[in-house]
């Protein structure tokens, strides 16, 4: 069992047809280097003038600004990894061993992304907007004083290639795995997914530091980092979608704030719950942007009922222990 | 401030002309006894023999046999419960400070029912089946032997009446609670509800022993029992969809097996999701019918992703404490 490095190549698009980077054997494991989601262009803008960074880590930013890349845009992914004996209908098993993020990350949300409300809060005045987090402290973030958000990070994107020929898009996940967003694959979690081309082709990237489910706006806290995995192949395995087990699921907050939503398409349901929250955060004083980053980073939705129809029922939490004061509209005031 | 108790009238739908049953002020208190969703049927069923019981449990389920109700069949609910003061633009602040079930419970599953994946599984020969649970160890409730899963009481209807004329429906929930089915509304939480009509009307039912997010076969684990709410007036609160604070939220495993679904439609990825999960579960040992129940009862679905397009992410997750012997196919087997 031997332990592999790899820092590149970064490939943009999912394709079987890609040269593999490395070949190691089941049992083996491998630390990943990783590029953030925006693939150097965030710390780009800030170096060009066009963002600006809080002065404790603009220096730290500044010193990652690469060239843009040329070619498909896509998720820039370490890989790929050619795992020897991997045959289509095996599982890959993956021990997400460690992750370890870079010392600083962004969260943004913008009019016209990809976000579960951007069209709705375009409408509202919605402004592009990037915050940058000190990652150092590790354990936790600050979002503004008096707001720090818990730091467990994981693989955005983790993935294996898919038979079908490519190129592939890397946004959408797939029955491969791929960009996930899955926030309980922390360190101490194992992953697997099913193979469908020999030595399955294993590329990962997009590390956050922390996401609520749902990644609300479109972006938890991206970062660059390291990505240390073990993998082992599983003969037939009979997995057909990717699968995990994890040590963690609801977070560790002693008190949560939901809101809900309640409608026969489960999205729309969501985005009732989504603004419903988002009110409460504007209430407490956030901007709306400021609202929509934190919960992207730390809100959760989860689906509270599918079977009561016409109506299915999606809840948004937000953990109250973001908030060091422990003080929160709406749990005590204006009895009558 | 008052203590009242209330068991009764029971009603079967949501109409803003049902005269109220009770009237109270802000900061009363109320206990509402409750009937089991199935009003009473599916003792009725053990009583008159279509349905067998376990030895431990049959007289206590014959005992709570009641005459079949008239009228139209919905969640049996206990109210509605005038609330002085309480206008069109307030909100009730609900305390949730206790939930007592009876000493014995039901889950179920069948081929033509409500539940998430009944079409798919019919076609795979599901068969009705229906599980009652011993509630008296009150923490923990077996399901089979060395598969324990713990209580956690709530509310599945809690609702208001609507400005809209009725009757409704109880099976929807809506913008005014009702069949929510939300199971982080335990002791020690707090919901909040928009009141549409003056007194507010509030009603509850159809207590649940444990649920996971989704309730996935259409069935918690159902019972009567005692539900214990302080109700407060909050004027024009700014709620406009069920809000609440609570101390739970991802529940209590020390791991967790997930399974995902990746799909535009976020039911479908749903129903990915589970099928795969429940497959873990015949892995072990289970009957179809016995993995379906059990999902439903402490297996949660969550959005992992709204914003990877085209593809959005489920992940239903199981609670690995649930099995006594701590051993799950796949955690370790079959590495080559």
């Amino acid at each position: 069992m031997t332990h592999h490095h790899l820092s590149g190549p970064i490939h943009t698009v999912w394709d079987h047809a890609l040269a593999p980077a490395l070949t190691l054997r089941s049992g083996d494991s491998v630390t990943l280097s990783t590029l953030d989601a925006s693939d150097g262009g965030v710390a780009r803008r800030v170096a060009n003038g066009e963002l600006t960074a809080p002065p404790a880590l603009d220096a730290l930013i500044r010193a990652d600004a690469t060239p843009a890349r040329s070619g498909p845009r896509g998720h820039p992914l370490t890989g790929p990894v050619f795992v020897e004996g991997a045959e289509p209908g095996d599982a890959l098993r993956i021990e997400i061993l460690d992750v370890q993020t870079a010392d600083w990350g962004w969260t943004g949300c913008r009019p016209d992304g990809i976000g579960l409300l951007d069209a709705a809060l375009a409408e509202e005045g919605l402004r592009p907007y990037t915050h940058f987090w000190d990652l150092r402290a590790r354990t936790h973030a600050e979002f503004l004083p008096g707001i720090r958000v818990p730091l467990a990070p994981f693989p955005g994107v983790i993935g294996v290639a898919l038979a079908e020929r490519g190129p592939h898009l890397t946004a959408p996940p797939r029955q491969v795995g791929g960009n996930m967003d899955i926030r309980q694959l922390v360190s101490g979690s194992t992953l697997w997914l099913p193979v469908e081309v020999p030595g399955a082709l294993l590329s990962a990237g997009d590390l956050h530091g922390a996401q609520g489910d749902g990644e609300l706006s479109g972006t938890g806290i991206e970062t660059a980092g390291q990505l240390h995995v073990r993998i082992h192949v599983e003969r037939q395995a009979g997995v057909t979608t990717p699968e995990f087990v994890t040590p963690t699921h609801g977070g560790s907050s002693s008190r949560w704030h939901g809101t809900t939503g309640h409608h026969p398409d489960l999205m729309t349901a969501a985005r009732t719950a989504l603004r419903a929250l988002l009110r409460r955060l504007e209430q407490r004083g956030l901007t709306l942007e400021q609202a929509y980053v934190l919960a992207s980073v730390c809100v959760d939705l989860k689906i509270s009922q599918v079977v009561d129809a016409p109506n299915y029922t999606v809840s948004a939490f937000l953990p109250l222990d973001v908030f060091e004061d422990g003080t929160w509209p709406g749990s005590a005031a204006r009895s009558g």
